[in-house]
C-alpha cells in the first residue's frame, strides 16, 4: 500500500510507476515547484482585487495536479471530446482551482488576462466568481452548495447508460470517468446526501468524489456543526473509501488513489484527502483563509518563504510551463485514438454505430412528433392531464433513447412509465419487489429524493449537448424541495422536464401541505423556464412539443390529479404562443382568463353567464405566460383585447403574483388550501362554476357603478 | 436482552415490569385485542371514503400501543401541558394512526364523529389528509416528507435550552422527551439527513427516532432505490441503534426500547422497527397497501379472520375502551405533579421562577422596543442593511432568552453573532477553533445546511406559543434551498424570522448562482409570510418591528451585502404599511417605486430628472408588499396616485411578476444575473442612476407619444 493510504479495499499500484529513485526525486522537485506556483498564483489572483476564495484552491493543489497531468482523460484543445472525463467541482467557490489548472493545460481560451480578470468589472470574464458551464473545460454551473455532487452523479449515470447501450466487446466506445470535488459544505447539504446515497445503491464504480477535507467552513472548524465519521457513513451507503492522509503536498500519494479509485469494480469510491485551508498564508487551517484574500504583506511573506521574488505577480516559470506542456498533444492523441475506435465500430457494428452517431449528434429523431397522438386520437373522455401527459411521453420515452425518465417514487401517480419499460439499475441488483434493470435501462426510480433527482437530471443532460433528455416527475408541491436544482437547469439553459402532477386545490384531500398556492409565481418568475398548466390532453399534447421543441430552456409541465373534461376549443399551437382565444365574441363585455385544470371552469362561467344573465364573455386559454410574452405585441392585444376596454379576469387557484399583467382582476387563492375533496376544495374556494358566475357578476356591477378604477387589479 | 431487541447500548430493563405469567399472557390477549381493534378501524375509516392511507398506520398499531399506553408523558385533557412529549408524525400520511390514538387516549374533541370526517366534505375536520398543528394533540403539521425529522430535532433542541436554562438540582421543570416516527422515505430526504447528521452532533439524548421499517415506499420495495445499511449511518452520524424484529405485534419488545432510548445517556436514538404494512390485508406487505382503501370485500374478509363481525364497522369495545381507560386521569397525575414541582420551585428559586413563568406566557417584555437603537442613535454613515440587521436583532437577542438565533455557516457575512453570545452546543464539545458552548447557549452554528435550519427553527418555535423566537440566517438565494420549511412555518403561522442578506445582483461577483432574481416572487406569493426589503437602518428597523409584532406569521427580512446609504425620509413606521411615500409633489408626472437597496437609485433618479431634465418625480418606498396589501384603499392611493393619472414606474433588479398590482412599468430584471462587481453588476443590467433616468424619460417620451396604452404593464 502507497504511503499516506489507508483503504478499506484490497491493495492496489501505489504510485505512477517510478523508473528509478533518481526520477522519484526530480519528479517530487517537480510537484514542490509547480505547488509552490499555483499557490502564489492563486494568491496574486485574489490580490488583485482583494477578493475571492483563495484558501481551498491553495489546499487542493496537489490534487489538481494528479487529477489533470496524471489521471483525467480529456483533451484541453477539444474541450468538448465526447469520451472526455468529467470533472466537477462541486465546491464552486474554488473556482481559480479549476480556471488556473484549465490555464496550465492549455485550454485556449483560458489565457492569463481571463485568468486575471477573476473579480474584475470584464463583462465578457470567462472566471466568473463560480465556474459557468458556457467556459470550455466547464462541465457543469456550481456554487450553491451539494449541487455538483447530484449533477456528478447524472455524469456518470449518462456514461453507464451509453456504455450499456453502445459498447461492445473490444469497443468500449464510452469509457469515460467522472471525477468530483467536495468540500466540508457539500457533505453536509441535503441534496448532495441523497445523491450520495443514490449512486451506491446504483453501484456507480465510474464515480469518484475527492473531498477535500480542510476541516473547515466560514464559520470556524468544521466540528462546530459535524463530528459524524463520514467515513463509516460512506460506507454505509455503499461507497468505497480511501484515505490519503497529506494531500497537501504528497502527490503521489493521491495519484495512487485517484487510479485505485478508478479501477473500482463495483462501488463509488470516495477519497478523503487531508488538506489545509490556505496553505502557508498567515491564516493557514482557518476559516480567514476562506472568502477573502490574504493581504498584500501576506503573499509577500509567502513569496520569500517560497524563494520567489516579492515583486513579481502571477509568475508560472518556465519549469511549470514545461511540466504541463505535453498535456494538449496528450489530449490530440486521446482523441485521435478514440477515433479511431470509432470508426472500426463503425464497420463492426454499423447500425449500431450509426445510432451511436445520432446520440453524439444530439438531435431528436426527425419524425419524433409523429409517435404523438394526433388530435383525432386523443379521446373526448374526461382524464387527468396527469394521464394525458403519459399519453404523450409514453410513447417517446418507448422509442427514443435519449429520454431518461425518473420519478421521486411515484410512479402510480405520475404516469410516466411506458409498457416495457426497463429500470436503470445495476444488473446485479435483485429487488424484493422483483422489478429489476440494467444500465441500458431509461427508467429511474429515483426514491423520494425529489431535490437529487432534478439535479441529477441536470448532470444528465449535461454530458453533451442532445445527448440525453432527462425527464423528471412528482407532485408539483414537491418541486419546491427540488427548486434550486430546477433553477440550476434553467440557469444552465439545460433541457430537462419536469413532470408536476397533482396542481392546485384540485388534487384534494391531502391538504394545504401538498396542494400549491405560491409556487407557479416562482417558476413562472424563473427566466429560462417554461412553466405549462395545460387544460386537457390537446393542451398536454401542445406543452410536451413545445418543451420538447423549445432549445435553451428547461419546463415544468404542471398537470391536474382528476379528471378534466376534453375541451373542444383547445389547440396544441395555441399553447405555443402562451395564450389565445378559445372563445370570441365580439361584443364581449368580459374576458375570462382560464388556465389548466380550471379552464373548464372559466368556459362553464362564460356558458351560463350568457344563458342566465346574457352576460357576453370571451375566454382565452393561458397555459404558458413565458411563451405568451414572446409573442409579439399585435398577438397579444388581439388575444387580451383589453385595450379595447374588455376588462379580463383571470381565474387560477393559485397567488394572483404576475397575473396583473394580463388582467384586471383575479379570482385567485392568496391564502394556504385545506383538506377536502377536490370538488369541494373548489367549492370552499370559490373556484367552482356558480361562485364564478357570482364573482364576475359582481365585478361588472362594480364597473357599472364606478366604483373600480381601470388601473388597479381587484382581487375577486 | 428482551426478545426482539438487537442494540449496540448496554442492556437495559426489558419488559413494562410483569408482575406474574398470568399477567403477561392477559397483556398479550389485551395487545392483540386493541391491535386488532386499531386495524380494523383504520381500515373501516379509509374504506368508507375509498380514499386514504391505511396501510402504514396499521403497521404502526403496536408502535403506537406502546407509545401512548406505555411510555409518552402527557395529558389529554391538558393537550398543551407544558412538559409534555412531543410527538411528531414525520410520514404524516398516516395521520390515521395518530388521529386513531387521540381518540382512543380521550382526546376531547377527536371523537368518533371527528375520526369519521377522515376524506369527507367537512370543512371543520380535524382528520385532515396531514396532522396538522391547529389540532389538539397534534405538535407540528407534517406531510412534505422529512420534515418532521427536523422539527423534531428544533423540539428537542427547545426542551434542552429550556432545561439547562431553568432547571436546578431536584427540580426539573422541563424534562420532556421528543419522539419522532418516521418512514422510509423520510430517511431519503436531504432535510431529514441533515437534521440527523446535526442532532447526533448536538448529542440530543432527549430525542428518539423511531423509524417504521416496513421496506415499501410508492413505486415497490425500498431496495429499488435504497440500499445503503441504514442503522450503520445512523451510528456514523453519532446515533444509538436499537433494533425491534416484530414491530407489528410485540408491543413489550417496542416499549423496552422506547424506555432504553429515553434512558440514552449522550446520544439521540434510533429504532429500527421491522414492521409489515398493511398488515393482514390481501395487499400486506405490498405498495398497494401506502396510499388506498383495501376494498370492501377485503375488510369483510380481514373482521371474519379476526373474528369480528363483518357488519359491523368502526368497532372500538368496552375492552378497547377498557384498556385505555386510565390515561386521561394518568395525564391529570402528570399534570398535576408538575404543577406542583413548579410550586416548589417558585419557592425554592423565586427569580428564576418568575423568568420561567414569562417564558411558558410565551410574550416578549413589554420594554423589548427600548433595545432597538432609535433614529438618532443611527449613525449618517453608510451601512451594508446586513449589519443594520445585525443592529436590530443582536441587543435583542443579547438580552432576551427566548431568541435562538442560529446561521447556516455564515456567520462573518450575516450579523447575526452578538458581543458575548454563546453557542448552543453539547458542554462536552471541544471544537478545534476553540469555539464552544452549552445548551444554555442560543447562538447555533446549523453548518451548511439550510433546510434542516428552517424546518428545526419550525420546530423550536413550535415548541409551545411564543416560548421562543427562533431567528435564521443566510444568504437569501440559499432560502430556496430552505423554501420548503418556509413554507411549512408560515402554513403553520409559526413565528420564525429569517434573515437573508446578499439580496439582488447587487452581491456581485459570486455571480447568478448567488444572485436572486426569482426569489422574490416566491416569498411575496407565499401566503402568512411577511418578505421585507429595508432600504437602511432605519427601514431595517422597521422590519424587524414590524416581523416581531405581527402575529401569526412568519418574516423573510431580506437585507443588502453591500452598503447603501442612509436615507432621510425613511421611517421605521412606514415600513409598517409596507410602502409609503418618501418624497412627494404635488405635480409629480411620475411616481417611482424604490425598494431596498435600489431605493436610493430611485430617489437619485428623481433627483438627476428633476435637475436635468425639469420632470417632477414622487418617490414611493416599498419594502413590503404584503404589509401594504393590509391598507386602506385610501391609503393605497394616496400613497400610489395612480388614480389621479400619474403613473409607477417600479425599480427593483428582480423579476417583475407581483409589481403589476402597483406600477404601470417596471425597470426589473427578466434574466439570470452575472459575476460582475456590485456596481458593474448594476450598470450592465441598467439599475445605476444615469440607466434608470434614460429608462424613465424613454417611457415618458412613448406616454407623450401615446403609444402605451394604460392597462399595459411595460418592462423598460
Amino acid at each position: 500500500m502507497a504511503p499516506g493510504i489507508l483503504s478499506s479495499k484490497a491493495p492496489a499500484p501505489a504510485k505512477p510507476a517510478p523508473s528509478n529513485p533518481q526520477d522519484d526525486i526530480q519528479r517530487a522537485q517537480q510537484h514542490d515547484l509547480v505547488l509552490k506556483t499555483f499557490r502564489l498564483l492563486i494568491s496574486d489572483l485574489c490580490q488583485q482585487f482583494n477578493g475571492g476564495h483563495p484558501g481551498g484552491a491553495i489546499g487542493m493543489a496537489a490534487i489538481g495536479i494528479a487529477l489533470w497531468k496524471y489521471v483525467m482523460s480529456y483533451a484541453p484543445l477539444q474541450p468538448n471530446f465526447f469520451n472526455r472525463d468529467r470533472f466537477v467541482l462541486s465546491n464552486g467557490h474554488t473556482c481559480l482551482f479549476q480556471y488556473a489548472f484549465l490555464h496550465l493545460t492549455g485550454y485556449r481560451a483560458m489565457t492569463m488576462d481571463q485568468l486575471k480578470s477573476y473579480h474584475s468589472s470584464r463583462w465578457d470574464s470567462i472566471c466568473p466568481g463560480h465556474p459557468e458551464i458556457e467556459i470550455e473545460g466547464i462541465e457543469v454551473t456550481t456554487g450553491p452548495l451539494g449541487q455538483g455532487v447530484a449533477n456528478a452523479v447524472g455524469l456518470a449515470m449518462a456514461t453507464k447508460n451509453l456504455a450499456a447501450t453502445y459498447n461492445r466487446p473490444g469497443y468500449d466506445v464510452v469509457s469515460n470517468h467522472t471525477w468530483c470535488m467536495i468540500g466540508d459544505a457539500c457533505l453536509q447539504e441535503g441534496v448532495a446526501l441523497e445523491a450520495i446515497s443514490f449512486a451506491g445503491h446504483l453501484k456507480l464504480n465510474n464515480l469518484t468524489v475527492i473531498y477535500d477535507n480542510n476541516q473547515i467552513t466560514c464559520d470556524g472548524s468544521v466540528d462546530l456543526t459535524n463530528t459524524e465519521d463520514v467515513n463509516a457513513k460512506m460506507r454505509a451507503c455503499g461507497w468505497d473509501v480511501i484515505d490519503v492522509e497529506d494531500g497537501c503536498h504528497d502527490v503521489d500519494g493521491i495519484v495512487a488513489a485517484l487510479k485505485r479509485a478508478k479501477s473500482s469494480t463495483d462501488k463509488p469510491t470516495f477519497i478523503n484527502v487531508r488538506t489545509i485551508i490556505g496553505l502557508d498564508s498567515a491564516v493557514a487551517g482557518q476559516a480567514e483563509a476562506h472568502g477573502a484574500a490574504f493581504g498584500a504583506d501576506d503573499v509577500k511573506r509567502m513569496k520569500r518563504a517560497y524563494g520567489f521574488n516579492e515583486d513579481e505577480y502571477f509568475v508560472v516559470g518556465d519549469q511549470v510551463r514545461q511540466f504541463f506542456s505535453e498535456i494538449p498533444s496528450r489530449g490530440e492523441e486521446i482523441v485521435s485514438r478514440w477515433n479511431d475506435l470509432v470508426e472500426r465500430y463503425a464497420v463492426a457494428h454499423p447500425l449500431l454505430a450509426e445510432e451511436f452517431q445520432r446520440r453524439l449528434d444530439g438531435k431528436l429523431p426527425s419524425d419524433w412528433k409523429s409517435l404523438l397522438p394526433r388530435p383525432e386520437d386523443l379521446s373526448d373522455k374526461p382524464l387527468a392531464t396527469r394521464a394525458s401527459s403519459g399519453l404523450m411521453i409514453n410513447p417517446l420515452a418507448k422509442e427514443i433513447k435519449l429520454f431518461m425518465v425518473g420519478t421521486a417514487d411515484l410512479s402510480p401517480s405520475v404516469h410516466m412509465a411506458w409498457e416495457g419499460k426497463e429500470d436503470f439499475q445495476h444488473p446485479n441488483l435483485r429487488t424484493t419487489c422483483g422489478i429489476n434493470g440494467s444500465y441500458t435501462g431509461r427508467y429511474i426510480h429515483y426514491g423520494v429524493r425529489e431535490h437529487a433527482m432534478c439535479a441529477i437530471s441536470n448532470g444528465i443532460a449535461a454530458f453533451s449537448p442532445g445527448t440525453f433528455i432527462p425527464i423528471t416527475s412528482s407532485f408539483f408541491m414537491f418541486y419546491l424541495y427540488a427548486a434550486p436544482a430546477v433553477r440550476m437547469g434553467a440557469l444552465q439553459r439545460l433541457k430537462v422536464i419536469h413532470a408536476a402532477t397533482h396542481d392546485t386545490i384540485g388534487m384534494g384531500e391531502d391538504g394545504p401541505t401538498h396542494q400549491p398556492v405560491e409556487l407557479a409565481a416562482l417558476f413562472r418568475a424563473m427566466p429560462n423556464l417554461l412553466h405549462f398548466r395545460p387544460a386537457d390532453s390537446e393542451e398536454t399534447a401542445g406543452a410536451w412539443i413545445a418543451a420538447l421543441e423549445a432549445e435553451g430552456v428547461s419546463s415544468i409541465i404542471s398537470t391536474s390529479r382528476h379528471k378534466v373534461p376534453q375541451l373542444k376549443q383547445t389547440r396544441r399551437e395555441g399553447v405555443a404562443r402562451g395564450a389565445y382565444v378559445i372563445q370570441e365574441d365580439e361584443d364581449a363585455q368580459i374576458t375570462l382568463i382560464g388556465v389548466g385544470a380550471e379552464l373548464s371552469h372559466a368556459l362553464g362561467a362564460a356558458t351560463l353567464l350568457l344563458e342566465k344573465n346574457g352576460i357576453r364573455c370571451r375566454v382565452v386559454s393561458f397555459p404558458c405566460q413565458r411563451l405568451f410574452e414572446a409573442q409579439s405585441l399585435e398577438y397579444k392585444r388581439s388575444t387580451l383585447r383589453r385595450h379595447q376596454g374588455i376588462p379580463a379576469i383571470v381565474v387560477e387557484p393559485y397567488a394572483p403574483n404576475g397575473w396583473e399583467r394580463y388582467a384586471d382582476a383575479g379570482i385567485s387563492l392568496r391564502r394556504f388550501g385545506h383538506s377536502l375533496p377536490g370538488p369541494e376544495a373548489y367549492k370552499y374556494f370559490g373556484f367552482d362554476v356558480d361562485s364564478i358566475v357570482s364573482k364576475v357578476l359582481g365585478y361588472l356591477e362594480r364597473i357599472r357603478q364606478d366604483e373600480l378604477l381601470k388601473r388597479e387589479f381587484i382581487d375577486l
